[in-house]
């Protein structure tokens, strides 16, 4: 076997100090591009391991941050989690931080899998999505002073823990409010069942901006799973009720894609907003709600980061606001 | 500081033997779920470190393979490997290995990335996707022989190395004596500029189905960049010839979205086949032939798991069938 590998075998065949050595390893972002790249060829040619263990007993970090990925995707609105996706590797590489994926079918398999990463890769922390009333997640993870910062507000205590949200409500509020102004004050709004915090979120944006014009949302409401024909089946009983709504607004582009269809087949010319901006909705012309879902992913690296610096601040929030993209069917 | 926490500690904690925590540790899957997590819940409660180096020179293996996810995504297209990464992080699971991230604009910065990660980690291995005609990407890493498979063909070399590839050109020809079968002799293509490796196989597969049937496929060969307007840019430009197809088939869903809005507006009523069976596809009522990503997937954990076992065989290559998913426009 050839002789052992140091840190000075590394620095001496790509002509630099130790300390760059060091730094490419434990702070990359820091160092020169050119002379990175020397550095680290000199590593990967000698076969040097600076592994995560020894580097970790120099900077205290594994610099590895987890998050979930679905095991399999709603075709239409699983994009927005890919996006969400996309967008922290991205900023948490920004930030010298590398995403760890896991799977889990449901909330205790979730927690059952922390533990499983916890005993096997010394993570610096957790982002974890789609939280929901009494999470049990979150609770786990607190009770063990383990960092995470949730995409998706507590919907019970709004200050336990550092999150970040996209403000659904204001979505929905801004989209009705933009067809009452088009002259549709019996906008309807075809949302999921109440109990959600997502869903009743964005059904309370329709409810205020009606009220605020004085019309009673009452019997424009309905209530449904989400999904294509859940959305045509919806839009199909509102336009059966005595006095219809002349607008339509969506809680997912899943339930506006379905509406669509049902306003096409009555030959009923109502315009739809629906909630997301998937690319289905970009490519029928579907106006839509849209979540900046880069801006949310670097706001939970920031909050992230900034739990693992130390306890300098209590739990930040961080409520962003949705956009409203319109268009016109193709 | 309280006393140092052993594997006989959360052994203890935990009420299982040592040889069962290090099973948690090393092989979780072997070990029954309830124990499993007993012995989690003990590890972590405990703040039990049983760390990745620890682990790996028991195991002489890290468990974590690194795959790369786009910086930003082609909003119909990129659907196809966000599809591919969720199957890739649950198949690798099941085989206990996790999914690390990385980004990265080019090759260059890829290969950089590498260096990166292998100084950073000790990652047992990569899942490389998007492969083209002589990849430095596969180069630099055979070069320093480090485990790898790619999704996607070495076009130049195809025993080189590795690989899960899905027959392009057999379902383009699939789509085309479809088409053939249902009166359309003279059916278009949409594709790209010749060149790439994935582009010139789909249209290769096109081309077969047509020479078969003794139709010179010259004139009905269109060429363009990816994009719903170039597709109805192409479809335009095809109708506008002599003798025009009166069937299209696309290399992408994109293309084939864009065809149907040309065709919609020229109130042209010729079947379209797009490529890849995006969520805007099923959306939209687009037939197109869909990869078997999920199989796919499971492929590339199992080729490299075999490499990771030891060289018992040479590289070893699987090419699967796509399905041919037919729908009627809504």
């Amino acid at each position: 076997m050839a002789e052992k590998v140091t840190i000075a075998t590394v620095a001496q065949h790509a002509r630099v100090s130790r300390q760059t050595v060091s730094n490419v390893i434990n702070a990359p972002h820091i160092v020169r591009p050119e002379t990175r790249q020397r550095v680290q060829d000199a590593i990967v040619t000698l076969g040097y391991r600076a592994n995560q263990a020894a580097r970790q007993m120099r900077t205290g970090r594994s610099r590895l941050i987890a998050v979930r990925i679905e095991p399999t995707r709603d075709g239409i609105n699983g994009s927005v989690l890919d996006r969400f996706l996309h967008g922290l590797t991205e900023t948490a590489e920004a930030s010298g931080y590398r995403v760890m994926l896991y799977t889990a079918a449901d909330d205790d398999r979730e927690i059952a899998t922390y533990g499983d990463l916890l005993s096997a890769y010394d993570l610096d922390g957790f982002v974890i999505t789609g939280t929901d009333h009494g999470d049990p997640r979150t609770a786990w993870l607190a009770e063990r002073e383990i960092p995470f910062v949730t995409f998706g507000r507590p919907w019970d205590h709004l200050q336990s823990h550092s999150w970040v949200d996209v403000d659904g409500a204001a979505g929905t509020a801004a989209a009705t409010a933009h067809l009452i102004a088009a002259g549709h004050r019996r906008t309807g709004f075809i949302g999921w069942p109440a109990g959600s915090g997502v869903g009743d979120d964005r059904r309370a944006g329709w409810r205020r901006a009606l009220v605020e014009t004085s019309v009673d949302p009452t019997a424009l409401d309905a209530e449904t799973e989400d999904g294509i024909a859940e959305g045509a089946r919806a839009a199909r009983e509102l336009l059966d009720r005595p006095a219809p709504p002349t607008a339509l607004v969506c809680a997912s582009d899943s339930l506006a894609l379905g509406a669509m269809q049902t306003l096409r087949t009555a030959g009923a010319d109502l315009p739809v907003i629906g909630f997301d901006d998937t690319p289905v909705a970009a490519a029928v012309g579907l106006s839509s709600v849209s979540q900046p879902l880069g801006d949310a992913a670097a706001r939970c690296v920031d909050l992230l980061t900034d739990l693992l610096d130390g306890p300098r601040h209590g739990p930040r929030q961080v409520l962003l606001r949705p956009a409203l993209v319109l268009r016109h069917p193709a």
